[in-house]
């Protein structure tokens, strides 16, 4: 086997040895991110409960791989073996491995295996739910994944909030605290901003998004946007879900979807922009670190950093537009010929609020960031039962935005993370919508001109910049 | 765990840890059947090496599984704990998971690793040699796969020939000696339908099916073809491939593919038939039988006997098309409303010599397979070397068919089997052929109407007949 030859130097040995046992784990990863993909954009519908054992068949053996003795003892080994002058990367591969081995090895197999098929059932009764508009259908589902969330954490451990364990699966060095303390902040700009806007005397429209868009057409063009940012159609591909995300299965396979609505331009447009930056990303992490927990992106928060720029800091841009929206109305002429590019970019930057996070504008999208936030800490800590969810969600809507959704369809249906257990991914969102500044405006000081090349339609400085600061180094430094 | 809460009889406890066991290695196969789909209809280019680990990681997991002490140990213990008055399938099972595990057992692990990484690489090489009609480019590819073929027959172990314990992954109870016995008889039968054909007087043309013919209107004719058949799209989807297929996650999860040429009907026509058949087969397996491997299909052989009874026995029949051809007609109006039905009927079963096997009429389509079949033997035995395939390729079809292709792309490179190291897969297509007639006069007798029933597109006689006989019982019993 290639994998196994005689190294240069015996000490290296145990690290080539982990290193295969590594690559085999990402491989049933990324065969069981493969599997998702498919339920998500292809799969027909009779066929989710054998997916279901599928999927947890391949959970019980990573985590049977992840937890093994023979990976253990190797792990150990190569943590003898560091010499001196070690490359860092794999100082930061033991360590990373070593993290997830230990945290493995806190779930029981019998858990992994009751996660895995109801997260299946949950995802299945949610999608049902949320096209019968029927909340309740799903509650014993939702109620279902808070207490084995909360089984999750207790597994975990931690010090101070069982959200901390939960919330560490997606953004390592952060806490419950530090997002209660972020958010306080947040909050109290986000108001400021909100009532200047009210108080500007402006009031913008996004009539232009709400005509009537061919669906083919809008595909073309936004799958034409992204490939000038620097998207590889080689190493991936768009097709439709009902909920957009991207997923990647290695550097050279990474693959978005975008939904369509006939009659509204922006949650395709936006959201392919979106989920490009997801996916650059994950294209851009080093061949080397591939197969790999290396080859991992460094968190969530980082992640939806690269989303957020592409969509919000250079797709809601007049820069952008400017060279773009001569296209756009080529494409949508009996649309868009009388709209001017001001009256567009008013358009796309209309804060108003509204029921759905995805399609929030950028000032208030954090504010549905902190209603989840709030009420996961409240089904965390059990003081919110998930049938009594639609009152406490329009409650707060009602309370943070002045505005409560009449269905749970356009409420506490809309999102697909609790149905995957999912409990401590939010707050990431609005973290990326923080770090996507800080990086932009990095890259800005670093290259001058990009917003001059924005407008020529050039992205290769921008991209540049986030691939040799971000993308290629995967895991190997921590988010902060 | 669901599967492991305690048996009504101590006695039956180890049957069921194996059936655990023999599930979780069903559902790697079947997520690895995914990415192979995957692989053929959606994946982008640049994937394919990371796809071939994805691939080559699940195939040495399952090696492992199959013939891991652990299973082998429940093998036994059940095999022990066997009562009088087991049930019969319980007892087959037995038979088929001990054929599975000795024959496992005789190839390395590292054989295994070589073998799939090779395939991969091979198949690779074979599409990209095929769309440039280089087979130089590919030969080196083929040499190999013959080469670890000889060396994985070796390993599986034979009586008379190698080729006996190639054949035998695919049509079990069959060998070379039959093979060969069977294909002299039809060879002198085929010669002489051939001569009483050209002796005939009659002349028949195909050129009806040489139009132009919208894409998706063939696709959209075809897929109502097979819904009326009974192909459920509750549970498969139809896709585009170069080499068409079938492949089954499952009995819920049948999906085809077809390709389609707009100058020619019968591809994607005949081809979605065949494909259908397949389909229907996986998708009449007992429940009971999924994710074990009683839910495998009996052999290929009998997998073909259904693609094949579907494609010509019903698909190429008068009374299939005195029903069905009005449809055809109003589907492509221009091209077909001056085309009797009686042209029709002698287009779609004009026998001719050609290149191409999965176009080939029914007379000379085993004329093909005999080819494949005596060339197949010369490379497993030495005699041949890839890289003079194409020669002998040629004078095979100059002997066999009386004509000889201009170029290898209409040659030895048309068929995808080789590159993926399936020798020994060939002759089930014959075997199958002759079984669709058996098995569908054996339907007839039963049910008289059948005919007339095609008239009216209706086939759920047929298709109940070939549920309750020959799909519900995956391989309970033997193809003999």
């Amino acid at each position: 086997m290639a994998q196994s030859t005689t190294a240069d130097a015996p000490a290296a040995m145990p690290l080539d040895n982990l290193k295969t046992q590594l690559a085999d784990i990402a491989n049933l990863e990324q065969a069981a991110s493969l599997l998702s993909w498919d339920q998500e954009t292809q799969m027909p519908p009779g066929a989710a409960p054998a997916r279901g054992e599928q999927l947890t068949t391949l959970a019980k053996i990573i985590h049977e791989k992840v937890t093994s003795k023979v990976l253990g003892d190797t792990l150990q080994q190569s943590q003898q073996a560091l010499t001196e002058g070690v490359r860092d990367e794999d100082k930061v591969l033991l360590e990373l491995t070593d993290r997830m081995v230990s945290r493995s090895r806190k779930l029981p197999s019998e858990f992994v295996e009751t996660w895995t098929r109801a997260v299946n059932a949950s995802h299945h009764a949610w999608i049902e739910a949320r096209s019968n508009n029927d909340f309740q259908q799903f509650a014993p589902h939702l109620q279902t994944m808070v207490e084995l969330s909360r089984k999750r954490a207790d597994y975990l451990g931690y010090d101070d909030h069982p959200y901390d364990a939960l919330h560490d699966l997606y953004e390592r060095d952060s806490s419950t605290a530090t997002i209660k303390r972020v958010f306080a902040d947040l909050r109290d700009a986000t108001k400021d901003v909100l009532a200047k806007i009210a108080n500007s005397g402006t009031m913008l429209s996004d009539a232009p998004l709400r005509q009537d868009f061919d669906e083919t057409a809008q595909e073309e063009f936004a799958a034409g946007v992204i490939k000038r940012f620097g998207y590889s159609f080689e190493h991936g591909r768009i097709d439709r879900s009902v909920h957009p995300f991207a997923t990647s299965f290695s550097n050279c396979d990474v693959r978005i979807t975008t939904r369509y609505e006939d009659g509204f331009l922006s949650p395709a447009l936006f959201g392919t922009m979106h989920e490009s930056g997801h996916a650059m990303y994950e294209q851009g992490i080093a061949a080397k670190f591939q197969r790999s927990p290396l080859g991992n992106a460094a968190s969530l928060g980082i992640h939806e950093s690269q989303s957020r720029l592409w969509e919000n800091l250079v797709g809601r841009s007049l820069p952008f537009w400017e060279g773009a929206y001569p296209l756009l109305q080529e494409t949508f002429p009996k649309q868009l010929e009388a709209v001017s590019l001001a009256d567009f970019y008013a358009a796309i930057n209309v804060v108003s609020p509204s029921f759905i996070r995805v399609e929030a504008d950028e000032v208030t999208y954090n504010l549905h960031i902190m209603v989840r936030f709030e009420l996961e800490l409240d089904l965390i800590e059990g003081h919110l039962h998930a049938a009594d969810l639609p009152e406490a969600w329009n409650t707060k809507y009602q309370d943070y935005l002045g505005i409560s959704p009449s269905t749970d369809a356009l409420g506490c249906l809309q999102d697909i993370h609790w149905s995957g257990g999912s409990f401590g991914y939010f707050p990431t969102y609005s973290m990326g919508n923080l770090m996507s500044v800080q990086l932009f405006n990095a890259a800005l000081a670093a290259e001058p001109s990009i917003h001059e090349d924005m407008r020529a339609l050039k992205f290769d400085k921008l991209l540049t910049w986030m691939r040799n600061h971000v993308h290629q180094h995967g895991s190997l430094y921590t988010p902060q």
